[in-house]
């Protein structure tokens, strides 16, 4: 028997749930899922008592934390990544296996000697992004290498978005499916990447007038903007010598442009609360930030004439549709443009019951074999079933589940602090993924016969 | 006798601790002096002995603060604002008064009941700005006032700057007299202050291209953008109906045009590690940060056409006087931009032994009085003496010291977390500023004979 701990059971580990609910009996596992929340638990797990039980977890509760930890032989973790701290540290102390699917912070990573002393592993970034990135990745990367081909760009790109029918009317053709604040705040400092062997950055005010455009199989065509940080998958992906090194996030054509009239506008800036009353409109609110001048013009019209844009062209028709220039109160006293920008969107960008969503990766590689350069993509399309099996459920959870399978079975050996860039881990997942949920990576490769420097 | 306690004497506080040995001996204070490095205050101090000593204060020593601060009457701090607060709250448990020239910050106005019943004053924003802005500005508002004058609009600008023989063939006609990391982070968030009635607001990366122009009699033409909160000036002005209102920082003609170079380029950035090594060059950083393609021209043209700025333009002039085309490393690795411009401003823009430093202020009142529009200005020039008794020492130290007598004498009365609004404390002030040190407001007033809707 393992008994298997998950912490915190919100809406995007329902695929999670979902998968240690349906092996546990054959595995045999015995489940505790301890939520702040544990009512709404209860009747999912009724039908399954013999093997899975609910408990409440207050996150201030150390004792608490160290009792349930002590109890398991191996611990999930889908708390939000700064609570992470304290359950790996109680996972050392009882020599416990944790799984997350959150980026190793500094405070994670000062666990490493700690996990391999405990003799436990501490299985980070076992998710989507990051997660089925770093798995697909580096299994594209290890089969070009076996065939004798050196990595001369590694791109890769992921996004959240809507299936085509979601999209509607909606010229963002985008509506949260993730954390709003994260999006509104996505890319703000620098973003530093590789390109042709040279450093390359773009300061936050120009990262989305940057996008590039590709082509998805199944997708059609998006536009991607460079991440903070591309530099950091040097290392764990061995490409320390690879001239270009990029990741970035997806959207639908024409939402990048229109994202960077916001942040022209000031409306994304987070550092200072503005002083102004709830009842304060959009509409006042945008005219507040255009310089003095040109007052008997309409405002759309002075917007677009600041901003350097056709007035009924394509971005400025997307302020339009979230009413920017309307008599719609903001709605909160004294915010950050951030704050009230979110607050808008949330509105505006909700996911409806009807809605699917959409996850979108695709990994561009170029790699010279045989003296001839060679393209080859790997992408990932999946739609969500509903507003609780989303793509982002699915594709975040299924991973971490199949990654605890493997823990609780004893067939993945490497301790310490890791995160799953090791085939032993990777293959098996990918498998299953696919088998059994259809979850599939398309790989196409494209030999060139022109030298490299020619494209 | 009054027990006079300085916690903090580096140079900046040469005009005060100047002005505290002067006065000691005929107020009857004894003077205790506590620095971090107490050697190179000694010999300024044995001619003083009598009334003066120095002790070694180290802030992790939190009984040998406790001790100082019991053993005085009023307490100086002049440690960098951060620390007020474990001061303050010495000053609450003993009933000691508290001078500084800082900011009242949440942790310090959350006293102010305590100080309230301890019968203390903790007198904050008692230096140049804040400080004498405060006092020169209530001393014209209130004679305005007095005479029936309906205030309209209040404009205060202040920067440090140089005497005009120190600006030499710096094209920027700036160095730093004040905290560099200030200046190169200055205006990061979002900007807000009235116009007409309005909230205006500007964002980061317009901050710099809105500065206005204005003249300062003595000085000639200066330039001015805003600070980021003037409307926190509404309630101690007592100006919570006046239409506009704005504070602003000063600066030499040009620079603010070229300062918005620099972040549009993104070298002002401070959130984001770069990855950089310190043999990186400047050429290299900036020509990180360009877009591609253009790359047969050279560095100054791309960045020119990129920016679209002329290539022998006052702009690219300033940016090429730093040498930021230039082979010449960057010198700290895996910095933030702003830590790696503030680098290179320290040594372009160092004081040298024989410059002098420039305070320059200057409100801008707008009234009605009988019916006519008025405008008064009350402008302020100090030249600094030399590199240890600089315009900056004299004009924030001696305000300090001037209150600190007050309180020592009794005759300021007002208790609590307050700053210099009140006649009976700034009047003496900026008498005896006059009297002995030459510091002088000049005010002007011009009645205009067409109405305020005209102009």
């Amino acid at each position: 028997m393992t008994r298997v701990l998950l912490l915190g059971a919100g809406r995007s580990a329902s695929s999670l749930l979902h998968y240690l609910l349906h092996h546990a009996p054959t595995e045999g596992w015995q489940l505790t899922v301890a939520d702040a929340q544990p009512a709404h638990l209860a009747p999912v797990l009724a039908a399954h008592a013999a093997y899975a039980r609910v408990v409440p977890f207050n996150l201030q509760d150390e004792a608490g934390l160290e009792t349930l930890v002590s109890a398991a032989d191996v611990v999930i973790s889908m708390l939000p990544a700064l609570l992470h701290g304290p359950v790996a540290r109680a996972c050392v102390r009882h020599a416990r296996h944790l799984v997350t699917a959150s980026y190793v912070s500094e405070e994670i990573r000062s666990l490493h000697q700690e996990a391999l002393a405990a003799g436990i592993t501490i299985l980070m970034e076992c998710g989507l992004d990051p997660g089925l990135d770093h798995m697909s990745a580096m299994r594209l990367l290890t089969s070009i290498r076996g065939r004798g081909g050196q990595i001369t760009a590694f791109k890769s790109y992921c996004g959240g978005l809507l299936a085509p029918e979601a999209e509607g009317s909606n010229p963002w053709k985008y509506k949260f499916t993730w954390n709003p604040r994260n999006v509104v705040l996505a890319g703000q400092g620098t973003a530093k990447y590789l390109e042709n062997g040279r450093l390359r950055y773009i300061p936050y005010q120009q990262l989305f007038a940057r996008a590039e455009r590709m082509w998805v199989p199944g997708v059609g065509e998006l536009e991607g903007y460079a991440n903070r940080d591309s530099l950091g998958y040097q290392q764990p992906y061995g490409l320390q010598n690879v001239p270009t090194l990029l990741r970035g996030t997806l959207r639908r054509p024409g939402y990048c442009a229109a994202w960077h009239a916001l942040v022209r506008l000031g409306l994304t800036d987070d550092a200072v609360h503005l002083g102004n009353p709830a009842t304060l409109t959009w509409a006042e609110l945008v005219e507040a930030y255009l310089p003095a001048g040109m007052e008997a013009m309409r405002l759309p019209e002075r917007v677009a004439a600041y901003l350097g844009l056709e007035v009924s062209g394509p971005e400025m028709q997307r302020l339009e549709w979230l009413e920017l220039f309307s008599e719609r109160p903001v709605g909160l006293p004294d915010a950050t443009p951030a704050q009230l920008l979110e607050r808008l969107l949330t509105e505006k960008w909700a996911l409806q019951p009807s809605d699917h969503d959409m996850i979108v990766m695709q990994h561009q590689i170029e790699f010279t074999l045989n003296e001839t350069p060679h393209v080859a993509t790997s992408s990932l399309v999946v739609v969500g079933e509903d507003t609780v099996q989303t793509a982002m459920a699915k594709t975040v959870g299924l991973p971490v589940a199949m990654a605890v399978r493997q823990l609780a079975r004893g067939t993945f050996g490497q301790r310490g602090v890791v995160i799953p860039t090791l085939p032993e881990l990777y293959e098996p997942i990918l498998e299953e993924l696919e088998q059994d949920y259809g979850i599939q990576f398309m790989e196409e490769e494209l030999a060139a016969h022109v030298p490299t420097g020619a494209r």
